[in-house]
């Protein structure tokens, strides 16, 4: 079973990598760049009886830092 | 304009960062994990009048490496 994980910064948070990308891109040349924020996404393959709650469990012991960081579980077979 | 770019490693690259997070699940005492892969999702407000072609050069340019990575680019309002 293929489980798609979203993690981003909360809003408010600061976000140096975004804002190191935001700067090369200007830098580059690249204008009307107002904004940039960078998150990951964790693609996991699991057993078909994993259950909810033990993916929630994942994310939350070791996936993602919940003090400054959302995520969002997408479960899917594509 | 939000743009929302999804960057992941090419199937059969090596990807370390997904390893490490599998074998650490591992010694969490999580089972039944298969793979783990991870991707990062680079999030772009952009000004309206910015071009598909030029948000397809920022990330040919910078946002991925596209010798190991795939991209691929969603455009929404959320």
């Amino acid at each position: 079973m293929k489980i798609r994980i979203h993690v981003s910064l909360k809003p408010g948070v600061l976000d140096p990598q975004g804002r190191a990308v935001h700067h090369a891109l200007e830098g580059l040349g690249f204008e009307g760049v107002k904004d940039v924020r960078i998150g990951r996404i964790i693609e996991l393959d699991v057993a078909s009886d994993t259950s909810d709650e033990r993916i929630d469990e994942m994310c939350r012991t070791l996936l993602a830092n919940t003090v400054i960081e959302n995520y969002r579980i997408e479960k899917g077979d594509e």
